[in-house]
């Protein structure tokens, strides 16, 4: 069976990563989105909260799984016996450090392949970073992220 | 009339900035010079001090108006019902941020146009964290900013 | 009176240069399409298919109007007194070029300004030499290009 | 069952080639290699040529096969009902044509994913068309390509 | 006798670094590698500590010195009387800082040359970044860093 | 002895490429610059003409000798026992194409180093093709190339 792994921070999820999701899932048998614990970069949501929306935003497709990592990648996927990682490029800036971070992959293990897709053209602007920033003031961001997800920032944003 | 409204943090205004303040004043009937009050970046002087500058090295622009804007930058151009929005490029990185900002902005107002205008190749090197970075050692930032701008810059940092 | 020059090769106009040119003559007074008469480039169709197949395409657009160069841009905008050049950036080559020329254009005469618009990124992917190769091959480019223009480059391409 | 391919020009292919296609075989049931028929471009070596040194030099894998197309790529999947484009990038300005490519092919045929590998830095200086401007000097080309690609490629130019 | 100066944080120096340096030393007479005091980054080794380290990594090759700055590189250049700066260049990011760096540098001293060398393919990936971020999680170092600032590291994230 | 080569087709040399020549001859004891000869690009100058200007434009430097080649660069630098290549950057294009070209030249010769200095951005636009662009349609070069070799190109191009 071909697994393949999408890992990410989805600090939310955008329109962006589902548009990658749903491409990823009908290409591969199974995809795991795997969010990243990352405490360093103060996160918005917890990790529970990430994988939380992206479950309620991939409900309908049924081989995509929702699991999360701390540390490095190369370690998650050894134990987990994955071996193919997909990323989404969206812009030049994306390429660089996603190169960077593919050799550096390879070079820690040998087995992990790094397939990239290209992020639609329409979603070019959109990053997570981008959306808390709109959200932050108030801005329209129903074409960025799901209305669940929107509810959800917003919530956050008022809590704080 | 044709108003165009250049935004940024201008902290403080370049010779760089300057160059473009004054090619774009001499295209649009009005140019708005707009100071992002952005409490986020910590940045050095005050929007006033920011904007008192502007005014000083701009007094010969009749058509330049300094004014100063918080949140987005849709909102500030919606309120004010201004249309055009000018931005310098100076180098790669400059275009692909740039490039996602139109974008977004677009996205979020399509009635919003940016326009860029290349940064003289001579200030091509030259940002306001360069000329604060070199101030804060007492290099010579004599053909970096007005003299006037230099003068606060020592001042602010003597103070500090 | 402000009026901008965009100037290309237009061989042929796509939907990628239309949404330039409505944007543009929505912010300046008038909006000249200047076609370059480049021999040594061998275009498919004739200066004057290529200015026919813009007047029929921006036929709604009041304030555009179509004409034609050849040599260098620099002296086509002296010899009408024209001073704003106005040109659509896709992705980071044409950022390249296009600053390359900025920079030559302003030093063989510094009253000329260049200003640039980013390309929808709907067109991200579109050139002309595209559309002729998919047409080439008979593909579907009724997304690329207006329908007029579409069925004389089919006729173009089977004259031959 | 999962089926990749991998399209290009392969004139005459090289050890970068050679370990796009070794990885990809590896992730894929199977994996064709298409050698594009482009007769404008005036290619070295015939279809049949560069197909045979594929087919030599990829002998060990058995989940390859190799194939030629003309025309647009997107027909060729079509015909063949193949869904996935494998694509090899090694620098920005493979990155920039091929994402224009990716957005091209997916604009004309929605069921078309390309997904992308990153070269091994090994072979980041690496083209067809080093491999033969070497050749052409008797440089030496023994870490390039494989030793049988060499011998043919001597041949063919000493011929000529 | 031709001197060149090699600046950077070095918090650690890499194999990628020792690249340069080795490279560099047999271009020149003699190579002072320059380890910059910046307190504001917060490196994770003490300049002595990290010019103990570029000491034991480089204890063979007899024409390097390694010495320390504050301050703008400028200012050492010019109280040493040194006129020739090495930088490193991996990919684009690098370049495009470094490029500005350059400009900045020969603006504020016009007796100052910046001569760039491409970091080995091999090493593409590597930062000092990515290797604290990997010691971090006890990933393997062994290939990115020689065995004794391997140690020295471990040591130091233990002891935090 | 420092030896350094500077290879290219300066066809014809500009002011970009003589302000690297100032540069580097500063550096090093000697510099060669190597014209290519090369035919495939059907240069305007023959490689006689080539050097002559050179020679013309750097009759001051004294260390400065000129030189021709034919063939890979590689083998020139081994026939004459050189080491160090000297190669000027401008953009982002020339980085990318000097970049490859430099790790080819490592592996087929291991013992050969390039180094890069930035072009002065004052020459940021420049390059021999557009000097000849200007100069076929009578535009302005004065400030492009030195007045001696503005006078050969007009003799060429009214020769033809």
């Amino acid at each position: 069976m071909n697994i393949a792994v999408y890992p990410g921070s989805f600090d939310p999820v955008t329109y962006g990563h589902l548009d990658i999701i749903e491409r990823a899932s009908s290409i591969f048998d199974k995809l795991i989105v795997a969010v990243l614990e990352n405490s360093a970069k103060k996160p918005l949501f917890t990790v529970e909260e990430r994988k939380d929306m992206i479950k309620a935003a991939t409900m309908s497709l049924r081989n995509v799984e929702v699991d999360y990592f701390s540390g490095l990648l190369v370690d998650y996927m050894k134990q987990n016996d994955y071996h193919i990682v997909i990323k989404g490029l969206r812009m030049l800036s994306d390429f660089e450090y996603e190169f960077q971070m593919a050799l550096m992959n390879k070079k820690l293990n040998d087995d992990i392949e790094t397939l990239f897709m290209m992020t639609n053209s329409k979603y070019a602007y959109l990053s997570s970073s981008i959306v808390k920033e709109i959200a932050k003031f108030n801005g329209d961001i129903s074409e960025l992220v799901p209305e669940y997800i929107a509810l959800r920032l917003k919530e956050k944003l008022r809590g704080k």
